[in-house]
């Protein structure tokens, strides 16, 4: 056998923009991805799970960054074979389940999809390169009444993990409604798609900014560029004075909305709002058929979601909702959170979108040559997580175990006899396992495990048949708090029997109210 | 912008060896994983949910098949950086995760996990190339104690998640007992460990192949090698007949033992079994240090066992555990289920292992120099949901919604407010959302999907204020076995008021024992 030879240690880190998830962390996704779950599951959707690998050319290219057709996904060569890669998102995955399974599933298939997706892309504060999605998508309707239920269900199932009414709001649009405008400005000739793509790449981009550039900016794209604050120049689409003044109108109206929206005053009564909105639009898109087509369509969204009683305090029309994936062809919403957090330079912001979603009705058709409609939304789970606990709704830390303590290493058998008489009553606890030699170590661990209780048996307690139990959380409120004359009064442990142990854990498990199985 | 070419239409199949699952495969694994937690998290583990990518450095190279060291693993390079790789275990992340995170976490720190795990390995029927693993461990703690521990939580595991006590039985052993017969043998020197590890190699391969070879096969890899039923010859350790007859005698008990263990006739009243084979091993090790000291650790676990209350019918002390992974350094165990089923060609034989682990205390070693002890277990979840497929204990098929077809397109708003109904109830229910001129094509969805009611309301029904409700399931049985008689008698077809409708679909599922949300 070969010697082995002396290497350096391995560093021990995770790969750059990845982390780890501990505790609380994880079972608090667990729990929100069980009670998204839940309400796709009562809307009639089915579970599915694909492989978390996928053939690269299975998974296609839609990456809302079109400019690096080969980056953003994280890919490796089989030997001489094919490529293969993670899947970036739930979307593409199912498209090719569905042209591959298509002969043993329903039409419309109805499937909710929850787990890890990997984006190959540079890491930045808070971003990272494998986020949780959980997805629910119809495949094979065509009917506005999918796009209609599927946000009323988003609405439900933000309320379902806790974001009160009032703190959100989904917002719809369409893209033929966007074409329809293009198509009146000039920049789309329906006889030849392809015609003035370079420049509606830069119109779309351009809108999309419209937050962060304001419509001058957005203006100055349309036409020769614009220089930024750093002196770098972007060209821009190179539109004519006219062009431009069509599309402004839009963009003003688009700005004026967003703003509207974003804002607490809306109209949460009536469907007054949706009305006028679609009423503007009716006359941005002139006589463009794809575009009245597109208003057409949100009216019969509107009419349905209203019909079931969510109003524009919950579903609202809105033209600013652009969507970065270049496979929408029709409806696209976006949920945002509507309250204001301070952001890491501790400016006030919107808590902004959590989930994404629209008609793609050309994605099967890749596999199959058959256009299948379809309509999803996609709920960015760790973003939500991240806004529950900006609002204290969850707790970061979570409870731990009751510590049975080891006085006498000899007489491990009873230990975990009382914790097997704890754990059988459905109370969380353990025995201490390290070293028992210095207790306060071992106290040290039930503090650093968060535990409720320890329990001490030594061999004087064991002589006498009782038990000493310390209340680890009272312990630390007058240790924290208290004077010296309520700490008399108060005491944080106790004596008793050994056959009465289990009562008095429960008894202070009840005071601090912590639940058991 | 270029012209996009005419690409041939990529393959929708998953790569090989990857698979998807649908519907009740994923919620019953959901399940399973769920309760499998809730008992790892009342035994005092904590949730960690690592990244699914690692560094290879990081991962290092702990798969069984150690020949072939730098496959098993799906990698690829960063931008000439790094090389990352999927986890192909929870345990070489673990390790990574504590030797990261040491100061911040509480030692021992003991954490369980779960999620997929992949292989780059030749697939075959029934083996895949991602799977999912639950398991839980104690670092830092070199009792044996904590190994008693993750045995009974193991028995309690495989309870909880539906397998019968006597359905199972889970083995240990102690690799320094095997040590310990080698040393005897003449094939390990405590003074130069390195010494013989090619024999070594050999003999523990042939043990572990004790069960499809048989004793006299092993014995003949032992010596001079073995030629197998078509021909081909497999190179032996070439040892003396002298040490073949040592570890031979040890063979033979591991082989009778192992018979014991897998028949339904062991005792399983009292600690008798132990206590034999445990005599029988101290024989086997002489004066072995390590040998002796295997011993004495297995019958401080028999005997932490045993005062718990897990006699040799659930926990048994069994020689013939060896666990193929190389890190392993004392106790090693094994949960097998023991009931027959037919394999793929039709042959009995035991369901075999579904969960396996031991003590490893060199693997947080590689990362910090200091020796960390740690012992854990990991659970084949896909296996153990297989296992109770087989049994019967869980259905293959999920209940579908109840559906509401569409028989005028017009009035979607209705058939979406008799859904919100019906779900606002916690009833699982949807619209018909395909194209819905053909109504038989409703029902046949309806029924492809499992559905246990359908709702009908023409324009007829809308105008007298009544609803058709169609019991799908009484109807496919009446349509399966009864006589024209019993037809007429129990109609599976009802008209209600509108406003009764979700008492009517309330009482169906009732009696087809549906639960509700």
């Amino acid at each position: 056998m070969a010697k082995t030879r002396k290497q350096p240690r391995p560093k021990a880190e995770t790969p750059k923009g990845f982390r780890d998830y501990f505790g609380a962390e994880v079972t608090q996704r667990n729990d929100m991805l069980r009670a998204i779950a839940g309400v796709y599951h009562r809307y009639g959707f089915d579970a599915l799970e694909s492989s978390a690998v996928e053939t690269v050319e299975a998974l296609g290219k839609f990456l809302p960054d079109v400019d690096r057709p080969n980056e953003g996904v994280f890919a490796w060569q089989e030997d001489e074979a094919d490529w293969l890669a993670l899947r970036y998102d739930l979307t593409a995955p199912l498209a090719r389940v569905f042209a591959q399974h298509r002969n043993d599933l329903p039409t419309p298939y109805r499937r909710f999809a929850m787990g890890p997706v990997w984006r190959n892309e540079k890491p930045g504060p808070g971003r990272f390169r494998q986020f949780y999605q959980c997805d629910a998508d119809t495949v094979g309707s065509a009917s506005m009444a999918a796009d209609a239920e599927i946000c009323a269900m988003l609405s439900d199932t933000l309320e379902a993990v806790g974001i009160a009414r009032g703190d959100y709001v989904i917002r719809i649009n369409n893209r033929k409604v966007l074409n329809g405008v293009m198509e009146v400005a000039g920049v789309l000739d329906p006889s030849d798609p392809d015609k003035f793509s370079h420049e509606r790449g830069i119109v779309l981009r351009a809108i999309d900014k419209l937050d962060r550039l304001g419509p001058i900016g957005v203006r100055a794209l349309l036409g020769e560029g614009r220089k930024d604050d750093s002196g770098d120049f972007t060209k821009g689409a190179g539109l004519s004075e006219k062009q431009i003044g069509i599309l402004s109108g839009y963009i003003d109206s688009i700005a004026w909305s967003y703003e509207q929206v974003t804002s607490p005053i809306r109209d949460s009564g009536s469907g007054e709002w949706n009305e006028y909105i679609l009423n503007q639009l009716e006359r941005s898109v002139e006589s463009s058929e794809e575009g009245n087509e597109g208003v057409s369509e949100l009216r019969n969204i509107a009419k349905l979601v209203g019909a079931q009683g969510y109003g524009p305090d919950r579903i609202i029309i809105d033209p600013s909702v652009v969507r970065g994936l270049g496979y929408y062809t029709g409806p696209v919403y976006e949920a945002e959170l509507t309250f204001e957090i301070f952001d890491e330079k501790g400016r006030k912001r919107q808590f902004g979108s959590v989930a994404g979603g629209g008609r793609y009705d050309d994605l099967v058709k890749r596999f199959t040559g058959q256009e299948v409609p379809a309509t999803g939304i996609s709920i960015g789970v760790d973003r939500l997580l991240a806004a529950l606990r900006e609002k204290g709704r969850i707790k970061a830390v979570a409870q731990g175990p009751v510590v049975v303590t080891v006085m006498d290493r000899d007489r491990m058998a009873d230990y975990q006899a009382m914790v097997a008489e704890l754990r059988n009553a459905g109370i969380r606890a353990e025995v201490y396992l390290g070293n028992p030699k210095n207790f306060g170590n071992q106290l040290k661990y039930a503090d650093r495990r968060n535990s409720p209780v320890a329990i001490i048996e030594g061999g004087d307690e064991k002589e006498r048949g009782v038990v000493q139990i310390k209340d680890l959380i009272l312990g630390a409120q007058i240790a924290e708090n208290a004077t010296l004359e309520e700490w008399k009064e108060r005491p944080s442990q106790f004596e008793v029997p050994r056959d009465q142990m289990l009562d008095k854990v429960r008894e202070i498990l009840a005071i601090h109210e912590i639940g058991q199985d």
